[in-house]
């Protein structure tokens, strides 16, 4: 059936999003808690069940009428992948429809190399994946691309010179898109961290916040079970606002920038400030593998160093300024600290950013704040990336074109 | 017709909001801009219509079918009330159902006299206007009355100290509506300013940030033309964030605040430390009309007296931090510099914010951040919280009692 307006993949794709929140939902729930028609509804649950992404299971609950038939998503029809791109290390995950992950791998991050190079691996390791997983190609909705901002996500095009200047207006998702014969949609990795948490279930809001922190610190808002975009999804750069009014310059052009006291890098350089501490821990400031660097400073603070805990201490106190600084301007109730940094000194951070969060909120008399911390260390964020996928055009936009067998 | 089910009231509260935005549109052009089916927008304006809410006027153009009948909202069936209620001053508007103001009038602040008193005035006022206005009783909707945060929006309580410890856990809302027997809504000044300033078209935009300073300073940020909530309403605190990790603690529970730095009182704190200044312009610190000395120090600042000019300069770039934190947060690509102290000292505070925004703000690579002062002083306040009320539910409720004559 030929779509004659701009309106129906909009309500396709929010009807699979609904069936895939809910796992299993009838029709009549799904009008009630969308706003649609019923008849819309039953129209548009045909067609997705004609191109059999959506299929029948069993019944529900009767509530005195007639028993309600139930949907469900069906895992195999479509598949995303996700690819989590960054200085140390990048990871590659495959979802079926209902965003429940099928295949995983992950390799040291390519992104000294030159872009031409970098995207070149990058290709080779989804195509294996995809092949191990015995996940067809024409199945495959597209590759969701997450990684530093800031971003012309409509182009597909970085606007940062991270990792190196040669990423700077580098046309990462077009590039990337060519060598897989995919769609690619960039996206940031704070955000895609976000929905990943959500979909993961650590988050078990629809709306909440979430601080990452790998190398350095992001941040992603998710509201009724979307990521906040903002007017070009290049929000929620907690990592970046001013807490230092007489503070250096930061790399990102703004000054006395958060992550510039806080962040893996900055916790190094003043490990490495500390001389029994650095030579202790054999500390290389110069060394571009942050993550292991910070993680020996956490794995001493875990092992009760007092120098080590000291910094990592000072450290959460600042991700606990930034939580505030998140919950008292989108006004949340719930902040998951993500990222493999975090996941990895989450015992250390998560009750001081907690205590931090109760003690300072602006609306803490209106609701408390909860903070919780992921369990899933990088997978997140390239499972959001996957995630953002499903939840795109992508998903429903082939359905104009004729069933397949 | 009954409701059978919550949905009918969105839609119609829906509809009546796209009306007034468009202030003419045709059915069709309804449909195509809310996703909402030809066919429930024919119902719910038919409703609508019954009502005397919505009238047919003329036809629009052809686009090679028939003429189009285009609706607009009658201005004069329903009306709501706005109060702006805080120390120095209290505004209080009338707006028509389209929402332009049919009545306005305001008077000293109240806010250091008991609850009981102040609220009683500002009933008394509110009635006075209703009279000169010739506005029934039988069609005022209900009071947007919009002050101080943090706010139990539902409750309608204060949760503030603000102006006096007595107002603290005082059930405002409730308390008003009883003394006017009409619907009373509490609801954030900033906020409600910044529809205010959308409603008034100094932000054309439909997605923008709003800097609100009186004697504090607050924020709000209208995306899709509907203020952001958060999860209640008590968002956008943009005074309340730290930008001075060592600074002294706040009112507000949080320490190293950007209004400490930079609000009126901050201003005039230091304009008294700076002797010649303060003696020359007749500051006294403790005089609770803040309005009034810090207008004396923007009027020398805009005459050229060099202390100060440094003084209002400096609160500027700190607020210029405060517009910058907000950009990067929300991802903006507007501000809007409002409220009365902003009103006043506009010429000097908006090209500095603009200049920090342009050379700070996180995405700036990515798309520009205007920076624009509003005209509107006091009354942005005042006619937000009016509209507010014609936004929200008490515009449609009512229409499943039988049509009024």
């Amino acid at each position: 059936m030929a779509t004659r307006s701009g309106r129906r993949p909009r309500t396709r794709g929010m009807v699979l999003d609904r069936i895939r929140a809910a796992r299993t939902i009838s029709r009549i729930e799904l009008a009630a808690s969308s706003g649609v028609t019923p008849a819309t509804i039953t129209q548009v649950v045909r067609e997705l069940m004609a191109h059999e992404l959506v299929v029948e299971v069993g019944r529900g609950a009767s509530t005195g009428g007639k028993p309600r038939t139930m949907l469900q998503l069906n895992p195999r029809a479509r598949y995303a992948v996700g690819v989590l791109f960054e200085r140390n290390t990048c990871v590659v995950v495959i979802v079926d429809l209902t965003g429940r992950q099928v295949a995983r791998t992950s390799f040291p991050g390519t992104t000294l190399l030159p872009p031409e190079e970098a995207l070149a691996q990058v290709a080779a390791r989804v195509e294996a994946l995809l092949g191990t997983a015995g996940v067809e190609r024409d199945r495959v909705l597209g590759v969701g691309l997450v990684t530093y901002g800031p971003q012309d996500r409509r182009a597909g095009v970085l606007l940062t010179h991270q990792p190196t200047g040669a990423w700077f207006g580098y046309p990462v998702a077009p590039r990337l898109s060519e060598l897989l014969d995919l769609p690619v949609l960039l996206d940031n990795d704070a955000a895609a961290a976000a929905i990943g948490e959500h979909w993961l279930g650590a988050a078990r809001s629809d709306t909440f916040g979430c601080i990452y922190m790998a190398s350095g610190i992001g941040g992603g808002v998710v509201l009724d079970g979307q990521v906040y975009r903002g007017s070009s999804s290049n929000g929620v750069e907690i990592g970046h606002i001013t807490v230092d009014l007489d503070g250096g310059p930061c790399d990102c052009g703004n000054h006395g920038c958060l992550a510039n006291y806080a962040d893996p890098t900055a916790v190094i350089r003043q490990a490495v400030a500390t001389p029994s501490l650095g030579r202790r821990l054999e500390l290389d400031p110069d060394d571009p593998d942050v993550m292991t660097g910070f993680g020996r400073i956490a794995a001493a603070a875990g092992a009760g160093d007092p120098a080590a805990r000291a910094l990592i201490e000072r450290s959460a106190r600042l991700l606990g300024t930034a939580a505030v600084t998140l919950a008292s301007l989108f006004d949340l109730d719930l902040i998951v600290l993500a990222g493999p940094s975090l996941t990895v000194a989450g015992p250390i951070y998560r009750p001081v950013v907690e205590e931090e969060v109760r003690r300072r909120t602006f609306a803490r008399r209106a609701h408390p704040v909860r903070v919780i911390t992921s369990v899933s260390g990088s997978d997140a964020a390239a499972i959001g990336g996957a995630v953002l996928v499903l939840q795109s055009e992508l998903a429903v936009l082939e359905l104009d074109a004729p069933a397949r067998a």
